[in-house]
């Protein structure tokens, strides 16, 4: 039987989606086990899911390098086998052949987007309409059920929420006006919703999360999820703060380090946009501990480390008696590869919850997310509870 | 008013039970916050347990020195402040005046047990009698519903569980006949138990876990917890390891190293015993990652680490595609005031469980222990759920 | 006998300064060891130093708290015994009487500074004199033969070095026309060498390394040394890098952060203050490793943390046949206990270099220095050896 | 030019031997860089030593796979490129067929070795005779100035010393009645010394270092040197120990876990066996540090790591004041990888130490070892002065 679910990547040759792509295919062709793959596990399964062989992938970029290529240098740093790059190597030039060229610039505007020339496409209204004919053009070809857009590009700087963005209809009528106001990551989503498309941010950018994409997505009857991944030492946080909160051990101070390397590492070497990550990834520890925490965080980038992250976090605290304790943790993880099977994982539930009729944010995916949007908390505990628990719902829908 | 409950210590003197006592005057003081206090929390408050300030304390123990020497010696450790132990000084007094000596060796015996000599008393059932009178001597003198018996004396080595231990009967039949069937610390719980006091095993050692044990509390309508108080290490084990195994990544080795000095690690440097410790400590991984974990699992005495235990973790894991990651944490805690406010939580906790009528191993309070007797698994988050949930339905009683 | 050296801090009430106060009253007293002081190993005390009893102490401050008030608080944060503070206290009130209050401000000027008012005792010129006056006095009272200025107050902002620190006669000529120029630390210092004082710069701050301040010392004839005690991660670097470098491996990263709370921890939580210490951090890497080293290094403000350093490093290095390793390493040290005896040992062995007739920056001291002046290198066994050579020299003389 | 030197590995399909091998290929190739290799930094290239192209590897071993089936395992498991492998491939065949059987068991003899058959070859002396063959062939076949015998074979336990270990006349006397003294990794040393060749001990076994054993080296004119490869943990603590000396700081427990996979990790957990690892391990903090610290060591062998070692090392010191402070560091290293250049640079400074006419154990290159054997002590940068100035020595000559 053929697919019967798009997925669409914003960002379809970056590493997460490469390695999302490598992966897909892998395990259709039976190469490799779903390790990593939280969607197979019981409680996740029971939703009724797309399997991951139902997927089609495209998607959007802006760069060169071709998918094979990004194959070949991803298993030279070490993110999955060599072999298994060569195994895939036909089926990465079919989804390579899918890739349609993104829009690189948001367009004049008025103030806060950098990019000084026109959009390459005139306004952000003719760039809308050309991805949607793309995304339709996609549906189409495959004879898609649905498509879910997934954004793995490049991160990102937070903007100021003007008027525009927190209104859906004075963002009609800029838009209608030729003006620019709408953020990249913003610009695909509006369009995947004008598209009738479900929207995953994996990235910390904007995207769907401004008022007025939000107000778009219950118009038109979408779910969307969101946002930032949640994969390293947020996962770890995440797991960590409620002990001690539910120990009533006071945490004094919480130091966060990152190294990484590779094209994310690079994005976030700068500060501005940087702030769109540390601002997620802080979050969420004042809401598990009750009171908010000292401590700095930093992102920092080291060529030499390539996709694999280092992580040391310091957390001081204090217990019975005034008594001063710590800990320690250092996680050495390959971004990647922790990315790549949450992102499948996203577009088969998403697929599922569109199928049944959800729509909105979907809070109970809040379990992948460092900054979830919708109904939830940050703890992941808390957060496995509301999965399993939404998925064992839509498992008896229809 | 009057304290109502008695809270008894087996190993009164010990680090353990020190700053307990130290930490009950102080807070009945007002000297001191209450950090660390579970039971202090909204939702586990909600069971309505006796206050600390509604709490006797006395117990037994074999050793020397004095609660104020020990308090000393344990402020000069840096476990509490030099003057939070003068504060306290002439409470100290008050509850080392109720310190009785203890059963120093469980007599003659056929094989198992080391102790060459008979019991200090003469059979076990004379040692059952003489903890008995002091048990009904120290509610009589001061008026208590009810008395709690908690185990924190010296970590024994683990027994064969021979047909005496298996089955009550068996076991009054021995005693009657002047047998020594019993480890030390399953004649305490015995007679506790006998004299109609619920008990908490803060240790590893065997206990009320021994069947004929459990069939004495049944037979009485007691409730009793245990074991092995979840205050380090394994704390944060059943903190993380659910995080890899909701996340569906495979955990392929988790090795555990234990530095720590004081009285506990003086007992656990001797091989024997530790496999005490160590069979607790190992057991949850098992089951939170569902299936068996290689690595090792040491415990090492320091001389010079006093009362501060280190422990570093090193977890091996694989994600998506067979890569290899991994993650390392390291923890540096003061053990007795970990283990100290969490001892005056469960005295709490299973007096009100008394009070409601509650008896057999008590599976809502697994979130204290390593190794939880009763209904319910290892990890820290489904633990607390049960407390809580468990603490509300108290709360609704009477 | 009576002391013949003395010993002038500069920042005598901060927290190293006031360690270093206690610890001499206390060896003077026989109430402690001699652990970390350097100058009593057999190789340097081969140099025939002055004794710690043999050492007064004075100094300049311009905060408030006395002497034993800052010894009552650095006890209570741990970083020496509370009885040893009382024990001493006769003793700091003593030495604190001998506090005189220092230049606050680095007054009028054209540009770098920026200090907005005169400084407080009108010109340059005048607050060199009144210091040189304070320097002059405490000699005399004590009829001390020497006396030795030692710079322990808080980090300094980089200056530009402007034609008139660049050359003593520019300098000079400033002075004489009312002018600013210097930044305080080689305000104090200049005083300190008109003085006929042998200087260490303890801080990174500019001191005696200006280079007009370089001619000054060499004209008088006097010995100096710095600059910036190197107590924590620097030492462990200095240690490190030598075996990768002598292993030849190759260093690809190497990632330094640094969490610390105190008056330290707060001067340099000031972005512009830290890249003093973060530059003469820096520099030994480069050096020792034969080339330039990717890698952050961040200094981190956690008030929680007072007088004690968490420092975490990761190394990430390549080995034969390009195979990629790692080290981290976490130091956890009180910085005052680790620099005060440092201060001691250098006042005692400046104090010998100048007995003997030496001038110009000591290179031999290298040793005690993140960024040594005078010849010598960076690896911490170099200037052991460097150190224990030069101190058999100065033995032998006389 | 042809190889003028031998370097015959016994284990020669090992771990160590395999990538040494593989390694010296590649570099004879131009194929990969020198990191690494220790002789060929300029200070003890000084010495003037064969280079790398001109050696000729052959070896024994007792077990089936061949070389490139090792070399392809090794490079799976990450320890060089799986393409550096291929490359190598004809080289590695050529090497393979010059691996002669060795000798499998020690035979029959009075107590402490364990295996319970005669030798495969009949008694001591017979296999004695088969391995002078064995090196004698090597040499004459490839027309070798000289061969070097280096053990990399499997690590034994330690033995007794017996008189026939103490005493070469005794030795020679039960070897010629027929009996078997030797350890394995003695036999091999004997034969070879009886063969002329110098031999390189980069393994804990007894080896060489027996004294009758030292006394036929001597009479023999031959140099050896030894033992046990120091490329982790104690590489390590010979940086970081006298850090700790020199600043005078008093270190109060040093604990040290290991954690391996691979042959060498399953050959050391076994208990006894790994009893010669931890006591060389052990030597060499006592001598730096001046005084017996407390402190376990542990090596665990977890399949999973294979040959990546992982070492976490805790040091817990005294400073000024009696102030308590630690440092943790975590190596994460590929043994085969830090283990091979060594080799290489052995068998070259062996080689051209023989040739200039040194004979006994070479204290100048304790620099390469866990325990050394000659005059010297355990601190790496004092061990790399002696190795350096021996070079400069060995330069000048001839
Ligand atoms: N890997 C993780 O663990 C993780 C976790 C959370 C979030 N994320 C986020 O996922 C995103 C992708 O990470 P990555 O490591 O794959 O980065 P990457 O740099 O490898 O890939 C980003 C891709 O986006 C493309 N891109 C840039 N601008 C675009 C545009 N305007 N239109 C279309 N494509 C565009 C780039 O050409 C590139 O191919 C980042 O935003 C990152 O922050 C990653
Ligand atoms: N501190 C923790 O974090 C923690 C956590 C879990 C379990 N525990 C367990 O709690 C127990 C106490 O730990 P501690 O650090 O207080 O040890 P400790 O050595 O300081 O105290 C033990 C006390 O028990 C007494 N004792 C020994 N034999 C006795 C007997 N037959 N009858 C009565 N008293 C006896 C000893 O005299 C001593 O005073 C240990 O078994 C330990 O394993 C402690
Ligand atoms: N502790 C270490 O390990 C270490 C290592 C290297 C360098 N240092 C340097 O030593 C210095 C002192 O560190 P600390 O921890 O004692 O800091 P601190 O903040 O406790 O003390 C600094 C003292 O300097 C005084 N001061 C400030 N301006 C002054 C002025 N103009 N004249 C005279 N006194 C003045 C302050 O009032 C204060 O008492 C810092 O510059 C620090 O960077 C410390
Ligand atoms: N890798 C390191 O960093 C390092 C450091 C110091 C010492 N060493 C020592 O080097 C040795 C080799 O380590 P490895 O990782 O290569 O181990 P390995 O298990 O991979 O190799 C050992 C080889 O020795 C062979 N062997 C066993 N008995 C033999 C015999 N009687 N005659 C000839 N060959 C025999 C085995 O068949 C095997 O091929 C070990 O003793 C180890 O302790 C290694
Ligand atoms: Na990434
Ligand atoms: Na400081």
């Amino acid at each position: 039987m053929a697919p019967k679910t798009g997925l669409w990547f914003i960002g379809a040759r970056g590493s997460v989606a490469t390695t999302a792509t490598v992966g897909a295919l892998a395990l259709t062709a039976g190469l490799t086990r779903r390790t990593g793959c939280v969607t197979d596990l019981a409680e996740v399964a029971a939703a009724r899911p797309p399997g991951v062989a139902d997927l089609a992938i495209g998607g959007h970029d802006v760069a060169g390098d071709s998918l094979p290529k990004r194959a070949e240098a991803l298993a030279d740093g070490g993110v999955f086998g060599v072999e298994l790059a060569r195994a895939v190597h036909d089926g990465l030039t079919r989804v390579d052949a899918r890739i349609r060229h993104g829009v690189a610039s948001s367009g004049p505007h008025d103030g806060q987007h950098t990019g000084s020339e026109g959009p390459d496409e005139g306004t952000q209204r003719d760039a809308v309409e050309r991805i949607s004919r793309d995304l339709a053009g996609f549906r189409a070809a495959h004879a898609l059920d649905r498509v879910i857009v997934v954004d793995v590009a490049t991160t990102e700087p937070p903007v100021d929420v003007t008027p525009e963005l927190s209104d859906l209809d004075a963002l009609e009528r800029a838009l209608a006006a030729g003006e620019s106001p709408l953020p990249l990551s913003s610009l695909y989503a509006y369009a995947a919703f004008r598209a009738g498309c479900p929207v995953v941010a994996f990235t910390p950018s904007p995207g769907p999360r401004l008022p007025a994409l939000g107000q778009l997505a219950e118009r038109m009857g979408l779910p969307w999820a969101g946002s930032d991944g949640k994969t390293g030492e947020t996962l770890v946080k995440s797991a960590l703060a409620p002990m001690f909160a539910t120990r009533a051990l006071r945490v004094r101070s919480w130091a966060s380090y990152n190294l990484l390397g590779g094209g994310d590492g690079r994005a976030l070497a700068d500060p501005v946009t940087a702030t769109s990550k540390t601002a997620t990834k802080g979050k969420g520890l004042t809401e598990m501990l009750g009171e908010p925490v000292d401590g700095p965080l930093h992102i920092d980038y080291v060529d030499d480390l390539g996709d694999w992250k280092t992580a040391w976090d310091m957390v001081s605290f204090e217990g019975f008696l005034g008594t001063r304790m710590s800990m320690q943790f250092t996680w050495q993880g390959c971004d990647s590869a922790l990315a790549a099977p949450l992102v499948l994982d996203l577009a088969r539930l998403v697929a599922r919850a569109h199928q049944v009729g959800e729509s909105g944010p979907l809070g109970a995916l809040g379990f992948f997310f460092k900054d979830p949007a919708g109904e939830g908390g940050h703890d992941l505990a808390g957060q496995w509870r509301a999965l399993t628990e939404w998925c064992g719902r839509l498992g008896g829908d229809r």
